[in-house]
């Protein structure tokens, strides 16, 4: 029986996954280089170590039972060492796909899912020639690495090639075409080791300088297409053999959904779930993780959420309407999402 | 600005008001004399010491910036050394109120409301004259430290009185009169500084072997008596100048509502609103405590609550439709609550 849960990342992910494991009766133990971590606050134990330390990793998967993670971006070696002594979910295969936009773009094309169009950019040579086919505006993304809309760059003309090329420093790049969307929307899914497969509803999410600012659910979009974005993240979390909860990010366009990104992990876009359903996304992810089943995810209300980014948090404190979530950094920076707000309405159809 | 809320005893009152005041972005500190309390999986620290040790407890209260229980019970001497250190939420008033049966009696006598009729018991002749006076089936409670059934010894016929009285070993009692009710309630409501009270919808409570078993609301009782135990919660809250959460436990009598008892903490009966309410009952009290505006406890769901005493968690682990709440205790001991569950369904009226 599962009594202690390792989590790979103390950020805010890392600290709410805590708390969603503790309301089950589990403990979780947080491996995190960076010391005084925000899940550390509600975790049994914190290990603090960069991730090329193998003792300090082998100790860490020794101490738990399972080991699941609050970012797709861990170094391979890290897992390496960690996997053959507890497992990790999601699995290896779902994160090397996460990792890389090329091989997550190829997959998803495989199972007969649209994705933008793209092009492989390895040099400035690359950029030129995919420029000429994929056209302006368009956005060169380091293939690996980014979050939050860094390590991107808009391209809004062919000229702009040479510095686009440098402001990436030679990382392995994707060009991507800019999609004519109406809105976009994202859906977070839950699989477990059963096979069974749990989605809360579409969310509709508004972006701010590259980073997402609300989402609201349910999103203004069809009953047809609902229900396309729920059997498109079931397509994607059977063909990875899935056991966790993935964030999937669509474009709603004239001719259906187009998948943005996959996340395999819980995402900002499902923190609604929070106090709009009876199991959040959290619980879900844990369920996953633990081997229970999963929990029900029906919405019990309407949401919106939206994320704290900077220091606008003593006024929202002051509304008594919204749930508040705070996520304890001690460091307010431009730009870093400090927490988040929910506010709920009865539920629409 | 409060960052550190310090919290005395470390069950799972404790640790659901750990959590809550996370969510808040707050880091908590527990005392606690048992080792590894529930508590302490989701606290920033944990001083485990018996209430008798002054240092420790003086350390505690100096590394929080405020400090609230989980018990009633908590000795004078110990409040005495840390309210001299950092502000105690609720207050010293609160606590001596209903920490003596006798004294809580005579309050809620003082502000109008209605109690069971009582005496105070010190000695077997005081026993046998009282129940004389108050007739049977009657309850011979201790004045102090009773809980979930503790501390109490039902009769049933005069002749009871002597084994009755030694059973209690000496300790200052009281004796209640039976009260002839159809249903028992109870009322959670919050206050803080600035005399805001904001009150939970009453729930219905059911009861197994003196332990709450289950609390289902709405409770079954008409618009006007819900709006009586709203109101008289409130009486309560400012005639104590009271600052925090409380749970008032009722009995619906043909002549109205009687009070059974005042807890002046976070409550079993109010467990329904972490899934039923935007705000919960641990939230409303760490914001009361940290000086908050209180939060929306309006309920969106209707709700059933039930307890998990001993073993029957892992058959209740297998329902999808109920949230699990398990407290972390390693030691399964008879009657001893492990965790609860909360099922919700659509709003009634």
């Amino acid at each position: 029986m599962i009594k202690t849960v390792g989590i790979l990342g103390g950020g805010q992910l890392g600290r709410m996954l805590s708390m969603a494991a503790a309301r089950l009766g589990l403990r979780t133990h947080i491996f995190e280089p960076l010391a005084s971590p925000p899940a550390g606050d509600v975790a049994h134990r914190v290990f603090t170590a960069p991730y090329s330390d193998r003792e300090t990793l082998e100790e860490f998967a020794r101490s738990v039972d399972v080991i699941t993670y609050e970012f797709e971006n861990i170094p391979a070696e890290a897992l390496d060492i960690i996997e053959v002594i507890r497992p990790v979910f999601p699995g290896r295969n779902a994160l090397a796909t996460s990792q890389d936009r090329i091989v997550e773009k190829r997959f998803l094309q495989s199972i007969g899912l649209a994705v933008a169009p793209y092009c492989e950019i390895n040099s400035e040579a690359d950029l030129i020639a995919a420029l000429a086919t994929i056209g302006v505006p368009a956005i060169l993304k380091t293939r690996r690495f980014g979050y939050d809309g860094k390590g991107q760059v808009k391209i809004t003309a062919a000229t702009q090639a040479a510095s686009a090329f440098a402001a990436l420093e030679g990382a392995p790049a994707v060009l991507e075409g800019f999609v004519d969307f109406s809105r976009e929307i994202s859906i977070i899914a839950a699989r477990n080791a059963q096979g069974d497969i749990s989605c809360f509803d579409p969310g509709e999410n508004t972006h701010r300088g590259g980073i997402l600012h609300k989402t609201a659910v349910p999103a203004s979009i069809s009953h047809a297409l609902q229900t396309d974005a729920i059997l498109l993240a079931a397509r994607i979390l059977n063909a990875l053999d899935y056991i966790g909860v993935m964030g999937v990010e669509l474009f709603v366009t004239q001719s259906g959904l187009m998948i943005n990104e996959i996340a395999p992990r819980v995402h900002n876009s499902g923190h609604w779930t929070q106090n709009a359903c009876l199991i959040d996304q959290f619980e879900q992810h844990i369920r996953a993780v633990i081997g229970w089943p999963l929990g029900d995810g029906q919405r019990h209300s309407d949401a919106e959420m939206i994320n704290l980014i900077g220091n606008d948090i003593e006024a929202l404190a002051q509304h008594q309407n919204c749930a508040i979530h705070l996520y304890g950094k001690t460091e307010v920076k431009p730009g870093r999402k400090m927490g988040h707000v929910n506010m709920i309405s009865p539920k629409s159809a």
